[in-house]
């Protein structure tokens, strides 16, 4: 398309978007994409949030050419929406009030590895599994893995976790330091590759999770881990939640190092049953995954079965060869499909809560019956050992009511989430889904960010929208 | 003495103090005190920086006393600087404008404990200490240990680690929330008690680390962790430095979860074995401690003793003892006092670096030359698992000459790791002595943190003249 006919579409838009374009295209030729299908394709969101087009598409090849882009938005106004591979939850990449979308993917160079030090710098593009293949001969790995093969800026910008956190944490204990391009067109280094520091603010973990709405993530310094002497891999039935959730409570609390603990509810095990060809009883699971020594392992797996016996658990079929384990884990990472098998032609809308982990099993079985009363589909998965659960929705999206019984449904979710202490979001992260529940979460410090927000970003061009509920142009 | 006579002297201090103190003393009684000893007392600092006393100490009781302060100081522009137990090593508790040291020692309540969650509510006052002898019946405990029996609000508040840090994290990995007044007397709660939360802007980490520049914690969130079923203690000599950190790095690498490793060079030996009546060999040694099941630390001890050997390390001499362990750890803790017997009547001056593991041995071994070259005696010791050490300069601080050699050999040593791209300061913080070298370190970045100060604390009063270097008023 024209610039001149997505211009002239009625829709909110900054008036210096067209004198912006203008020059970014005769900066970057070709690289400033306008067709609408492309244009598409970087705001799809699996939400049921409509899309909402960018004006143009970017794809920047370096800090320098971000760095350009940004002074240019800057002085005409216009927003700049980041983009990695567009696998974001709650409409992070759209852009409801037009401007460029930012497509960070051909930044993919893996810059330096350090084995002694257990780091490495990567541009923001590099993908989690590009990255663990590059590795693949160092005998590192970096574990965040949200699922998605998710590009780790946007992983860092949404502050993503996922099943390993429960041993490893999140991209906030995950990041080391970060490059980032400022809404003034400035570069800033966050801090040295040091393990730990004092000095100063921690403006590291300021950007992780800020949504690119301060600034745009162009080169990531990255905690690496040794790759296990041995990992055993397993699945445990259990006769209900609650005891499920109970064999989790005591593993952390007992401190066994589990890597991974996952919970699937019996829909969710039947979805998986189906879609992946595998034969478990129709009840809940925990997938479990123990890292370390041979002793170490051992040692694990020994005090996990104490649980379970104590905690009414079923026979715990274990998997230590990669391929058993790999089928294992792409079952649990393909859950997002097999959801969609429990009712075929509907779409999966995945929400996400986390509540302190003494709550969990009365969250999970309240949101449970409500889903049932509402009448939804809504089976359970979840990072358990961290509090942090998703419910995924199958919904027809073209059936309005169902929409707005999903709607209501998520709004009590988020609620129930916020009763318990919780957070309506422990992994997705805000976007354009959660700004409806920040300030009951956190009161007053919602203005201390939009105090910074508005310090960093005065003529908010950074994915204006996001966040905030705040409708600022 | 009367503030009258206090404001007659001669010093840097904000027009509106004087009506601010009225107001306080008004409203506070005796609980505003204005001895010349109380205020040289929360003025004290184990730096070669001249004290720069408060005009007046508040002992408050609880948040919304905190808030009335707040406000007052806020109304007249009057700094505030808060105050846990003063042992902050960089001068983050001198009044360089003068105004209100605000003691929060009096809040010193452990609100709640959640053994389900492992985690725990706690004022600001409660020492480390305090809160490990609160828990000891509930089989949990609080692992950060910076050495002192400081507060916890000023370990959060300092970004504090220590000897459990390599293992456990520091403050940034350990406080899940906290309460805070900032400038304009609100009161903000950054984060609900979820173990991840992606939430919007992690204000809890930018406050933490912020030495009290942005606004005052009233109540901590922290993590806590189960006992470990068993601890293993020892001590190992190595024939230098280098064979020493080596095998930290090995140790590392391979993924021992060690609890505890830490390095004392060679004169630190011989000042501990005086101090604390240990018969050590001369040579560098390594603390280090295992945590786990009892298997697991005899799996951790094996595969240490291997690494051991292979950098021609001696005997590992091991205490499972608790009272031996004690010992051990006293003797470590004990370091600052065994290293003024180095020098009778000398000062010790401990600064602190952090650099990548992999440039460590060299950093310790240049400095050592260096400390050598200038006549200075530097007793070396470190939590080296994060690549992090300290020196201590035995000086005499009436002797100028003395000031001066210090304070360059301080400079150089800076300037070393920056150069091994590390940190000027991996857990003591910038307060006053490390200012000189935060731009050097983070370049454009401290624009940043300015633009965050200036937008959250407008005139200035939160402990105005730390972190920054420029001097506003």
């Amino acid at each position: 398309m024209a610039l001149a006919d997505i211009l002239a579409e009625d829709r909110p838009r900054r008036p210096g978007t067209q004198a912006a374009l203008a020059e970014l295209s005769e900066t970057f030729g070709d690289r400033l994409a306008t067709g609408e299908d492309v244009r598409r394709a970087h705001s799809h969101t699996t939400t049921y949030i409509p899309n909402q087009l960018p004006d143009a598409v970017l794809f920047a090849r370096s800090e320098a050419e971000v760095q350009t882009l940004v002074r240019i938005a800057a002085r005409h106004g216009m927003p700049i929406v980041p983009f990695g591979v567009g696998s974001s939850l709650e409409g992070h990449v759209n852009a409801p009030f037009g401007g460029v979308s930012l497509d960070l993917s051909g930044m993919n160079e893996v810059v330096s590895v350090y084995p002694e030090d257990l780091d490495c710098i990567v541009e923001p593009g590099v993908t989690r599994e590009a990255l663990n293949e590059h590795l693949r001969d160092t005998g590192l790995f970096f574990p965040i893995d949200p699922g998605a093969n998710a590009s780790l800026g946007g992983m860092a910008a949404t502050r993503a976790s996922g099943t390993n956190a429960v041993r490893y944490g999140t991209m906030r204990e995950n990041v080391v330091g970060l490059n980032a391009v400022m809404a003034d067109g400035s570069v800033i280094r966050t801090a040295r590759r040091a393990k730990k520091t004092a000095a100063g603010y921690d403006l590291t973990r300021l950007l992780v999770g800020s949504e690119g709405t301060l600034g745009i993530i162009t080169r990531l310094n990255l905690k690496l881990y040794g790759i296990p002497e041995q990992v055993l891999s397993g699945v445990c039935p259990f006769p209900d939640v609650v005891s499920a959730v109970n064999a989790v409570i005591q593993t952390v609390q007992i401190g066994v190092p589990v890597a991974r603990i996952e919970l699937l509810d019996a829909l969710s095990i039947e979805a998986t049953n189906r879609h992946s060809k595998l034969d478990l009883p129709a009840t809940p699971h925990l997938f479990v995954e123990f890292h370390g020594s041979p002793a170490s392992v051992a040692d694990q797996a020994a005090s996990f079965a104490v649980i379970i016996e104590e905690n009414g658990g079923g026979e715990f079929r274990s998997a230590s060869r990669a391929e058993e384990r790999s089928r294992l884990w792409k079952a649990r990472h393909d859950f997002y499909w097999a959801s969609i098998g429990l009712r075929p032609g509907a779409k999966a809308i995945a929400t996400d809560v986390c509540v302190p982990i003494s709550r969990l099993a009365d969250c999970i079985e309240e949101t449970r019956m409500d889903a049932e009363a509402a009448g939804l589909i809504a089976p359970t998965v979840g990072h358990v050992g961290d509090g942090n659960f998703h419910v995924t929705l199958l919904i027809d999206t073209d059936v309005p009511a169902e929409i707005d019984a999903a709607e209501a449904f998520l709004k009590r979710l988020a609620e129930r989430a916020l009763d318990m202490d919780g957070t309506c979001t422990g992994e997705h992260g805000v976007g354009q889904g959660k700004r409806g529940y920040l300030s009951a979460e956190l009161g007053a410090s919602v203005d201390v960010m939009r105090a910074v927000k508005t310090a960093l970003d005065p003529s908010n061009i950074m994915n204006p929208g996001k966040i905030f509920s705040f409708e600022t142009r």
